[in-house]
């Protein structure tokens, strides 16, 4: 009869109840504890200039943005040959994060520490597990140096999952300028860095004999036996020259985060905008991670503005859900459900307000729902069964004209008719 | 040096962490009473299909639609000649609502009792607080042709407008079939009934004689007089044949709701799909609403299915803050704030390990933040004032040695040293 979908478009999502709860008291946890550990809530626009999305080049991440269609003359001129699109929907929440600090910096605190919330969208092809719209927790620390930003990022985001009751999060560090430099002190050409980490990259999942055959392929014999010894150990040497800095930072913050962490050299996180430490959260559940984040200490020259230092990290929220409904934790309840029948015509009214008087006693956690239809009483008991509906009233003729009400325990299904007060004191 | 905004675009916004410490506080009172009238939380994704949006015919919707631009080979193909765009940002959130359960209705309960609170965006002009990305906080039941929905949307609206201590709000009711009978008793043409609605429309903004004119004009003098005893009344007649039913019921929905309810009979609100009663709601403040609803019988046909009657209302989310703020009700107050300064780098680790351990006792609403930079500590304490806290802590050379720690209320200057017992002490 006609085409018009009833399912929202590939890799977006619509949420039940269920869910919106468990969402709901999951973001309620977060941004509590956040807020606990010093972070104040800012918000930014889902939609952004698309010259802050793609920044000078552009680069990979246009392939990530939805771009939005430019509207009336503006179009017209834009069909002739010019962008089509004037804005586009955030693919992160760090980016308008650098956009909002280079616009409200110098009114803000200093440092800065900053809680963000919300849906960010990716063009990518939707699979399993990965969305076009999912939500991000990010947590982030502009203008300070010190690595007591990274260890106050890290805390609180393992306090937040520990508040929620995942258990056995594991924390993997590392310092992307001890790659740098050891690729450096391996003399390999700035033109070849890149392509060098690629390889590095791919060391968890191939032979190592592959991997170093590769490496001399690209940067010669002698560079990739200096890596060897420095990158590409798998007991990294603490005291060589090459990393000692790093590596004395980077047990400092695991020690002052519980001293459980993971020092990995080969972590390097996919975003660009990283200069030195990284981090990333991993479940046993998942074989990827969980959440994470790094130190960005340049993302504001972007704006014009001077470097300043900063260091941030995220909950990947769609994943923990997913953690959360599989391990059953329990979602939030919310009192007793009172479901109000409604007789017929003659006394809607008078259950109505019935029912506004229930709402009335303001019996917190109290939810007093009213049959909305008009329809026989057991459409109505189905109902109340429906919505988990503790208790079901009704008010006949018989109890109109006594000023009682019958009330029914779904559970049990034991009836008794009552006065107002007695019901009261049934509630409360 | 470049030419990267700071701003988001015109229409958008960013907020403060004060605007979002209200903005959560509203949201989590309206969800609270919502909830506590029996509505279920739901979502929808931020983006549907331009055939959802546009419908069968697109018409007045279709310039409000931010659209999405395709992507890849179908962008490419597109740009040949064809639709540019395939999907767009919702608009409001009764269409999704629609869809939704078009989609889920089998599996829902019946009568289904939802809300929906989240952003929406219209590519209209921003104005001063019109905005195109806002939120709009919707409670709706679909399934219900009793007048008892309405009674229950317009009551769950005005509780939490109360909740939220707005006070003042006032109702504004009418029936459009009422409008439309008239119109019929009247003789009026159906070709004539948009263009004569759109003058009627006008009674509050023109002088009656100009406006009956007008009407003279469009559909002759009879019709006109006719009009003017049944639709252009200010006292409406309840018991002429035209609009008695329909006055019956708008005054028992009106004592239901309190009793307080004003009936316009010129009042239509914007959208096409309602069919029967519409309502809104002023606010000495405003000239517009500052909400409103109505009932939509036939909006799920669009998706294929039967008609199946529905009726909701919306808080107009961006006006409500307006008032929140100017009224200048207090926003949540989220407990003790204690800063951690930090007083060199050999006592940073020491220092993290004291922060962590207030953490860990797990006190209700304490907040413990640690200044995460290096600096002196003159820096420090304006960043302690700067952020609200209440303590500052700090451990120096003769502290750590005599395991103390030095707590400064800041109000007062006041300083003492003391051991981490007395703090904990003093702090529950």
């Amino acid at each position: 009869m006609n085409n018009i979908p009833t399912t929202p478009p590939s890799g977006f999502r619509d949420f039940t109840p269920a869910d919106c709860v468990l969402r709901a008291e999951a973001i309620e946890t977060i941004s509590r504890v956040y807020r606990s550990f010093g972070f104040s809530q800012i918000a930014t626009s889902a939609v952004e200039d698309l010259a802050v999305l793609l920044g000078k080049g552009g680069g990979e991440n246009e392939k990530l943005i939805f771009k939005i269609l430019k509207r009336g003359d503006k179009l017209e001129e834009a069909k002739a040959g010019g962008e089509l699109a004037d804005m586009g929907l955030r693919f992160d929440l760090t980016l308008p994060l650098a956009r909002y600090y280079s616009k409200y910096g110098s009114t803000l605190p200093h440092p800065f520490k900053a809680f963000n919330i919300g849906p960010v969208w990716r063009a990518e092809r939707a699979q399993k597990g990965r969305y076009r719209e999912f939500y991000q927790c990010d947590a982030d620390i502009v203008g300070a140096d010190s690595w007591t930003a990274e260890v106050d990022v890290i805390s609180a985001i393992l306090s937040a999952f520990k508040e929620l009751g995942v258990n056995g999060v594991e924390v993997v560090l590392n310092d992307r300028s001890f790659v740098y430099d050891a690729l450096a002190a391996a003399a390999v050409p700035d033109d070849k860095r890149i392509a060098a980490c690629v390889i590095i990259d791919k060391q968890d999942k191939m032979p190592r004999e592959k991997m170093l055959a590769e490496l001399e392929d690209l940067i010669g014999k002698e560079s990739t036996e200096k890596l060897s010894q420095t990158l590409l150990t798998t007991t990294p040497n603490r005291d060589s020259a090459v990393g000692k800095e790093q590596f004395a930072r980077l047990d400092a913050i695991s020690a002052a985060t519980g001293g459980k962490a993971r020092i990995d050299p080969s972590l390097m996180r996919g975003f660009d905008y990283y200069t030195s430490t990284v981090f990333e959260f991993r479940h046993p559940k998942f074989s990827g991670s969980i959440g994470g984040g790094g130190r960005y200490d340049k993302l504001t020259e972007k704006f014009g503005g001077q470097p300043v230092p900063a260091c941030g990290g995220s909950i990947g929220f769609e994943r923990l859900l997913l953690i959360l409904q599989e391990e059953g934790l329990a979602a939030a309840k919310f009192g007793k459900r009172i479901c109000v029948t409604v007789f017929d015509e003659t006394l809607r009214a008078r259950t109505l307000a019935l029912a506004a008087r229930l709402r009335g006693l303001g019996i917190a956690g109290l939810l007093v729902d009213v049959y909305p239809g008009a329809g026989k009483l057991k459409a109505q008991f189905k109902y109340a069964d429906t919505t988990g509906a503790d208790f079901a009233l009704v008010m006949g003729p018989d109890e109109a004209a006594a000023n009682k009400v019958n009330r029914k325990i779904l559970k049990t299904g034991e009836e008794a008719a009552m006065t107002f007060e007695q019901l009261e004191k049934s509630l409360s």
